[in-house]
């Protein structure tokens, strides 16, 4: 048995050197951040969207609050495991992710293997089943200034 | 055999607080509602357009033109049931629907439940394969100032 | 084995009567053309990008990089073949491709069947199997203004 799911996770961009910018679970060099309660890790969240969606399980909204304090910078691959840990108990196997990332800053273009291999961790999959890709809006809309950035996460769940 | 599908749709929100807000067939209290010539379900259409995407049957523009006065209103579930007949026509059944809704207002957490239970009868598929997930674009852009809302589905067939 | 993919494109419209304006393989028309280093065909990239992307096999960025001169006015049914022939070295067929289109001009409601047919052609598909639907953005934000198009695709590869 299979299972779709679609993730989409939008984070703002701000000018703050002494916030770490977090991708995929890994620190990226940078003077901007992005705003955000937990550590507004945009991919790590659209994945874990797309896992609770595909599983039906609700959002992470719903299991992570932001406005509970708890949750405050708390590291995201936290919650993909907490996504992976629910759809496990109803028998749900994650298969493969494919992320498409919208933005001019940070290019993820040179750190890619590297995002990609910490999202294979974080997900337990083999390198060859999660996917990262990077385009932009063409400098138009709120992408296009550079305000922030779109993650679209698509998924296949297995039983 | 499967097939997967997407679907993408927009509307804007309206302050009209004798027009219904309708999503997933849900009729939310609400001093806005949203723009369009069916009943605007904005939930309801992008499921649809999925469903026909994925067994190459067109979209609802095609099939509900909105220059056509007897879908003036219309409920938009029974633009969902003939996107389900086409495809069940060619051998398709629904195995599950995944939605993110992108927006602020109306904020649908408080009515998650009600709104997938609805979509599920409406679509004929048990609870946990139907998701509405929510998130917003943080503030950005068109959406960020309410100006309307989107929402993606992701859908699976199966022969 | 399944794989699903995502794919986004976005393509900035400029009134360049000169310039083909490029859909699907198809010369659409148009006193505008997208603007871009290849052809700019939106839907064979957000295409293309999906079909890398299921297969874990990078982006279209990174394997016809648009800052080298050899891809040019590149035609993009070859990025779509490369993007095949790459998930076929894995193994991987494509079973089928969904794609919507977000923009008012060009509306491709006209000519869907013909930018189909082509897209079926490139990609080796029954005609059944493939599928471009159109939307708007209901005149909001970037895409609301015609500054441009997105293509959302989503595919699934079968092993």
């Amino acid at each position: 048995m299979f299972r779709v799911g679609n993730g989409i996770d939008f984070h703002r961009l701000i000018n703050e050197p002494f916030r770490p910018l977090m991708l995929a679970g890994v620190e990226v060099k940078s003077d901007f951040a992005f705003l955000g309660h937990s550590d507004a890790d945009v991919i790590l969240h659209a994945v874990a969207d797309a896992i609770l969606g595909a599983a039906g399980l609700g959002d992470i909204g719903q299991h992570f609050p932001d406005t509970d304090p708890i949750h405050k910078n708390m590291q995201s691959s936290l919650i993909v495991h907490k996504a992976l840990s629910l759809a496990a108990e109803k028998g749900w196997k994650l298969v493969n992710v494919d992320c498409t990332y919208v933005g001019d800053h940070p290019k993820i273009n040179p750190i890619r293997k590297e995002l990609q291999q910490s999202l294979a961790n974080i997900v337990s999959l083999p390198l060859e089943d999660v996917s990262i890709k990077a385009t932009t809006s063409e400098g138009m809309g709120a992408l296009g200034r550079s305000e922030g950035v779109l993650v679209m996460a698509t998924i296949l769940l297995e039983k």
